[in-house]
């Protein structure tokens, strides 16, 4: 069986003004890097077109470790609603490069539903990773700047009370906690710091949280960096940070074109965290997609009671955008995994297990018709699956009066995601999909996280820590009360505990602290232990990959 | 007076596609960054073309703390010699990020004679940086994985002996001494560790030492990383890292096509440090840009002591390259420092000052001279200058044989600097330059080193500090003494005493240590104190640069 770079380098590639023809979009107006990749415009961002363009999220079930591939799906359906007629364009998230050196490898889709050149996109594609990290840690180099300065401009920042980390790229658990500014005085003052991966940057929500130059500015300027001795708080813009840092972002800033196997155009842009962000691509690069196709489809991170709802509540209540249809992945295997599968039985075949995993999918599945949205299951399908197990699981959705439908993408590319496509279609053109948002962003902070965890986790309630409840303080204090909630919860369960598959019932769930993400606009309620920088593995997918004599690259997953 | 960047924006750039159609490359194998910048496949290297072009090596005399405008110089030089009816060609560094959010702002030339965008050439450019930094980070990670590895993997390594060190491209003190791995067993085993900034990392010198693909993965894994706890040396290969690392640079390898403000093509690839390392563009760029143009205008950092000496010895013996000609810059800024001016009388005329400060010069001309190469110095014109003192140094340069032209390029561009080319082109085809080693690369490194130091320097002689000599059977034992050295010194003087302007006498330098870029090929050894990360003033240039409502740069020097 050929690998993902195999069919990936296998495949003849189209020019990207070529790509760029196909929605419109001019030679004279793309900013190419190398000959399939490109940077667009903001220019090319239309109000009036954004309006009329269908866009369609692609969430999913709660995930097995292996994840249930929804950026397969999401390309296999872009290429399939062109397929059908629908001009289409995919809008998908940056992967981090991180990974790509760990355990989980690439991702940019798999099989013959893949975005190329793969690995340009997994390794530094256009910069923008490089340019968020380059742009947190001048934020960082300024803070300890100043607490070292003379007194003129010290500002008297405390360096105990700093909650701006450092950030790189790469998975190194080794820089989780250290201490900076060891060696004397001509090193500045010692303090407790550490590294996060660069997706967790608040930078990488803000620039998915922005409409243009000046709005990037203004939300990077607003970054809250700690307290004063005297407990005044200190923002980036009190460092004089935020020109220099948006002048970091230039390029960052614009939506980035490429291609899927089959030469559908794909905008990829951002990739936030799915669960102490957004977890979706930026805001300017789902309007730019919708300024140039009839259809866009886009995902969120981890499952549906992560991803579609921060997707919602975040992104779609900062924007204005609401999707014309949602679709949730589902595969044999998570149903399995939900009814009680260990991860060594995840391909073994067992309807009873599948069954007894559905409510699992049932719970997404009511979610979503939570939000006034209309939801439609694709199958992902994997070679393990049994038809009689896929068809259990139609019948069972068809009862329910939702369209599930097979997706075969991984092998077939979009011919295999046609029937997704239709009733994709289908549900957009009813309109019958209106989204509304579950909670009043002026209701308490309390009752945001309250109103999230009974209605989409299923929970009992909501516990508070006393850190939480101080933290709770400080958010009235800083005046942020009013800012919607994104809470960073396992994707494993709908519940804080990873063990509990399936639908759980009768739990609470426990807010441990907060953060403030104030520059993206929003606070973060952590639940339970949050990682934000992985470690490698004992034998790192890097030890794989290398470059052979023509320059080529090889042994990236 | 308009600032450089005005200058630059000011400028009517043409498409990148024109400027390499006047170097005979075809749009075809272009890989562009936007319009105006693209990278260059290797495939462009034609070692016959490289054998008969005539490579010019610009240099300077010891530099006041603002730097003599060797850049300005090889930019206005380029085009004046295009202008003379040489097709020239500029290969240039990259600038660090870092410096241009700290004092020194950018590094793209200045006035009339800059390279653009000079916007984009000193942010991010194509990513060459971000990569090097993140091959270099990459080996970290690996080290620190391993270091913590259960046993089947673990190699044993002594974190104590670690030589290896973090980068970033940033001025950012606090990350000079640090430790990682701290907060329990999840985070790895606590150490001390570092970082520096990029163009210190050995895997610039590396990059731009390497003649192709295969040779950089074949360098990475030669690093050296440390010991053992049982002694054994430990490279780069054995974390199996080098394939990944070669993987991130498969772009920052090649070199990157920009324009003068006059439209005359420049080549500006890596930028390794002029004390650490050879302080010189790639070998990559060097040769490309031999194949592309009769003439390339190429430059090393900081004085001739150091900048020439190493790219002799260093570049031009691993590469086989010899210049044709070489042109010391020299200001009547420097000269008056030299003559005992102090930092606020910079600007007074004074031919006094002059004539006691040229002894700097003439000692560096001896030593180009002695590397069988015939200098032409290249006054950089300044506004302070007088005609008087401009004429006492031509009259003087004329006396000893020597070619002495003024150059303005930073007021003129090109056409201020005919005088200097036209200069260039007698020196060059008299065939007259003759490149010869000062030393036998198999001597004794102490032998090497009291070569340069002897007879490059004026040192009575070389002391070694016990550190040095403990060092010194490192290298021995390691298998490296037939390497050549790089001699890690201060610019501001020939001895390692700052203070000591002019042309020091009766002194001699001390080797405090030594280091390996056994990947890079050579050994490094170091007198004084050596600066590796930059630090930021009290109010850094980052305050004042902004982006406006159309995305453009502002505030940025």
């Amino acid at each position: 069986m050929k690998t993902d770079l195999e069919i990936a380098q296998a495949a003849k590639l189209q020019h990207i003004k070529d790509i760029a023809a196909k929605i419109d979009v001019p030679e004279s107006v793309l900013e190419p890097y190398g000959h399939h990749k490109a940077k667009l415009p903001l220019s090319l961002i239309d109000d009036s077109k954004v309006a009329n363009a269908k866009l369609v999220l692609v969430t999913a079930m709660s995930p097995t470790p292996a994840g249930e591939g929804k950026t397969t799906v999401t390309i296999g359906l872009t290429e399939g609603l062109n397929l059908e007629g629908k001009k289409t364009v995919a809008a998908l998230r940056e992967p981090s490069l991180g990974p790509v050196f760990g355990i989980k490898g690439g991702a940019a889709g798999g099989g013959h539903s893949q975005v190329v050149p793969m690995e340009d996109i997994n390794l530094h594609f256009t910069g923008d990773f490089a340019a968020i990290e380059k742009a947190n840690n001048l934020l960082s180099a300024l803070i300890d700047n100043n607490i070292q300065a003379k007194a003129e401009v010290n500002l008297g920042i405390d360096g105990r009370t700093v909650r701006w980390k450092r950030v790189m790229d790469m998975n190194d658990r080794a820089l989780r906690q250290i201490t900076v500014g060891m060696g004397g005085k001509a090193n500045g003052i010692l303090r407790e710091d550490g590294f996060n991966i660069t997706a967790a940057s608040e930078i990488m929500a803000i620039l998915c949280m922005s409409t243009d130059f000046a709005d990037l500015q203004e939300r990077l300027g607003n970054i809250f960096v700690g307290y004063t001795f005297d407990k005044k708080p200190i923002y980036a813009r009190d460092l004089k940070a935020e020109g220099a840092m948006a002048a970091l972002l230039k390029d960052a800033i614009k939506p980035n074109l490429v291609q899927t196997l089959h030469g559908v155009p794909a905008i990829i842009h951002g990739g936030p965290f799915a669960n102490i962000a957004q977890g979706t691509n930026s805001i300017i690069a789902t309007k730019m997609a919708m300024s140039l196709g009839e259809y866009v489809v886009t995902e969120a991170g981890f499952g549906a009671d992560l991803g579609a709802e921060k997707f919602f509540h975040l992104k779609c209540r900062a924007s204005g955008l609401k999707p014309a249809a949602v679709v949730v992945v589902a595969t044999i295997r998570a149903l399995r995994y939900h009814g009680g599968a260990s991860l060594s039985e995840l391909n073994d075949v067992s309807v009873e297990r599948v069954e007894a995993g559905f409510e699992n999918l049932e719970k997404h599945l009511e979610n979503m018709q939570s939000f006034g949205v209309r939801p439609v299951v694709a199958v992902n399908k994997f070679v393990s699956d049994s038809e009689e197990e896929i068809q259990w699981l139609v019948n069972k959705c068809e009862s329910l009066g939702i369209k599930c439908k097979v997706s075969n993408g991984w092998a077939e590319g979009g011919e295999g995601v046609r029937e997704v496509a239709k009733a994709v279609i289908e549900e957009a053109e009813s309109g019958k999909s209106n989204l509304e948002m579950l909670y009043d962003v002026n209701s308490s902070i309390q009752d945001k996280i309250t109103t999230v965890a009974t209605r989409i986790y299923g929970a009992e309630g909501v516990e508070f820590t006393a850190k939480a409840k101080a933290d709770l303080r400080t958010i009235e204090s800083l005046g942020l009360s009013n800012l919607p909630v994104c809470i960073a919860k396992t994707q494993k369960s709908f519940s804080d505990d990873d063990s509990k598959r399936g639908r759980p019932r009768d739990f609470r769930i426990t807010i441990r602290e907060f953060e403030f993400a104030r520059g993206a606009g929003f606070v973060i309620a952590v639940v339970g232990n949050l990682m934000r920088m992985p470690g490698l593995p004992a034998e790192p997918a890097s030890n794989r990959i290398s470059v052979n004599s023509e320059g080529q690259i090889e042994g990236l997953f």
